[in-house]
């Protein structure tokens, strides 16, 4: 009997966790460091030892190969990424990269053929952690990278990605050579832990992912008047803060009025010039809001433009609204979706169809081929900390489900 | 005929406003600094010129005596602070200092005498700009500074106070010699910009102060959970923010509902972790609520506090509220204000009574005599800034009504 899959789990994303630039502050493994080095050879001695064929693509990310019985057939690739966050958890990332080991394990071991070949991949650089940009991996392969960005993107101490490619053997100039042409590949499935307290506070297993939501990021700047605080009667006063706080309020309320988990967040408020006995004459302000639904976002934000317009007057104030990013939201493939639904009811697992609340290098597969994506539970919905979560029979029970969902996009046969 | 009156204050004026640190980006003097020295020469020689008989305190104030007719009375003492915050303006302070120049310069030309004496005086560190006290000169005249604290204030550089009145020949513990007992004085007169927009918005030359307004300072802290915003559904937040929000509006609301003069402002807001991405975790907020009536003062905390109960509950936070400063608020003497309103009729100045909502000497003062606070206009109310600015003819009404109030009180003959 072989060790249990829940343990091998265990294992992998123990061994992982010591890589990291920050031991005792939780994960930091920044793309192209000595971590990610240390990180790589392990992935590849393990998907070595699952009879994988291992290779490096030209922006960096590893790919283990198993051949289909039909050559030249498109491919259907599984996993996530490798590099973390600044001190981040040990399960954002690991935890689908180590669903493909897993399942590369199960189908070596039991001598299950398919039809398709199959690609377990281990992404670079999705956090953005070391140079800014983030999703790079996946975006290499769907051919949204330029050369010239990899000039652009650079980390804290101004070296450049394309320095650091070449440091650590690639080739900058090639980056086009990792591009996948539509067509040649069947699938992309990942697992990725939620990153939110939903399914935690559910009880469930797992979510499968519907739509990764659209993303509206402005940059709020209400200018007031700077007034000495005890010196100025409250019916002379410009004040910025009122007009940011009534906007805290309103977009919390928008959000929760459009549903359908429609969410709004002021996350960064600075206050100007912030002395205790100084009118607040500056207040700059940062809005993140997301939505599933497309007119449910824009309804949001607009809505938050004409209250603005408002504020305006109400306060004395003037408010300019800067663009700042704008993503549409991303459906997953409905195909893919359903086997996840079929092969938990075979398992009896719990689970329940979501929204991703946060972006995923399955959101830039999507423009390639169809993808599916599985969530398992964060506990206590926290995430990138050193107090991310999640249970390795969680992570076995996703691994479960898309063996199953593998095997019938690929054709299976034993 | 002699030189005007108003053209000797904008030399006045003028003349101070060069000893500053800061060429350029307005005053910065600082106590016992090399333009404090320099400030206080040029203030010795005037006083001289005005044949006054200029004396150190022990804490370092400036005071130019002139004798009166009846040998150990009580005297009157006129002035204000000359200071500066940091990148301040050119009137904060200086303004009453000249106009007690001004007030001793035509009393010598007129050869006016006076039965009690006269005391014009020039303060130092009223704003803390340098040791983070602040008034300091008046503290010790009212016997409320300790030995001990010219230790523990301390600038920027860790030089203590004791040590900076070391460098500059003042022995520290000798300050106690510097306190004015009960019925040594008979009055202080201070002149001050209003530093608001009040006198300005409704035309007229000068404010007489009724009463300084009570302060209560208090640090808030509300802790939530620091969540991600794409993630974490509107229902499941507990964002600190969004109780700031209603914080901020409630403690506009409430003091305006107070009325009176009341005034509630939240002027320094830090929002934590800060990520645009991130639903805020923890926010740090002072409040500063100012009234005459010190019943509204108490009212007004004491509803915020039972408000922020409510928010506890409403946003699943919790609040920390942390006593900073109470004042109460200090009244000026009825007797000199009845004194500034007959000579501004008698001068045909227009005048209101009104309070000050920032605290000044007089406040201090007003523990061991009568106390008088005059106000000149601030342009567009902006004080603390280099922009500050008083039309000088303004600050001459201002002499012109405290020369006519000091004559009175000091009982004048010609």
């Amino acid at each position: 009997m072989l060790e249990a899959k829940t343990e091998r789990i265990r294992k992998d994303i123990e061994a992982m966790a010591q890589f990291t630039a920050s031991p005792g502050g939780g994960m930091t493994r920044f793309s192209f460091s000595e971590e990610d080095r240390k990180t790589r050879e392990y992935i590849t001695s393990q998907m070595e030892t699952a009879g994988l064929t291992v290779r490096r693509d030209a922006a960096g990310s590893l790919f283990g190969r198993r051949e289909g019985k039909r050559r030249g057939a498109p491919a259907v690739m599984l996993g996530s990424h490798f590099d973390s966050v600044k001190n981040g958890g040990a399960f954002d990332g690991p935890a689908g990269v180590v669903m493909g080991l897993e399942v590369a394990r199960v189908l070596h071991e039991n001598g299950i053929g398919t039809s398709l070949p199959l690609e377990f991949a281990a992404l670079v650089e999705e956090e953005g952690g070391r140079f800014g940009g983030g999703l790079y991996g996946s975006r290499a392969m769907a051919g949204l990278l330029s050369r010239e960005s990899l000039d652009i993107f650079r980390d804290r101490d101004g070296i450049s990605m394309a320095r650091a490619m070449k440091e650590s053997g690639l080739d900058p100039d090639r980056i086009g050579e990792a591009v996948r042409p539509k067509g040649s590949l069947r699938a992309f499935i990942e697992l990725h832990i939620e990153q939110g307290p939903v399914l935690e506070s559910e009880g469930l297993d797992l979510g499968f992912v519907k739509t990764i939501v659209g993303i509206t990021q402005r940059e709020v700047e209400i200018i007031g008047r700077a007034d000495h605080a005890g010196t100025t009667p409250m019916d002379m006063r410009c004040n910025a803060l009122l007009a940011a706080s009534e906007a805290a309020l309103f977009l919390d309320r928008a959000a929760r009025e459009a549903g359908e988990g429609t969410v709004g967040t002021i996350g960064r408020m600075e206050v100007y010039p912030g002395g205790s006995n100084i009118v607040p004459g500056k207040v700059f302000f940062t809005i993140d809001v997301r939505s599933a639904d497309i007119e449910k976002l824009e309804r949001v934000v607009d809505t938050f433009g004409s209250f603005m317009k408002n504020m305006e007057k109400k306060h004395g104030v003037t408010v300019s609204i800067r663009d700042k990013l704008t993503v549409p939201p991303v459906d997953m493939s409905q195909e893919i979706l359903g086997l996840f639904e079929e092969e938990a009811g075979n398992l009896g697992y719990s689970a329940k169809v979501m929204q991703s609340g946060a972006g995923h290098d399955a959101m830039i597969m999507a423009s390639i081929t169809d993808v599916g994506l599985l969530f398992v539970p964060s506990r206590g919905g926290r995430s990138h900390c050193p107090e991310e979560w999640t249970d390795y029979e969680q992570i076995k029970k996703g691994v479960d489900v898309i063996i199953g969902t593998v095997l019938a996009l690929a054709e299976a046969s034993s």
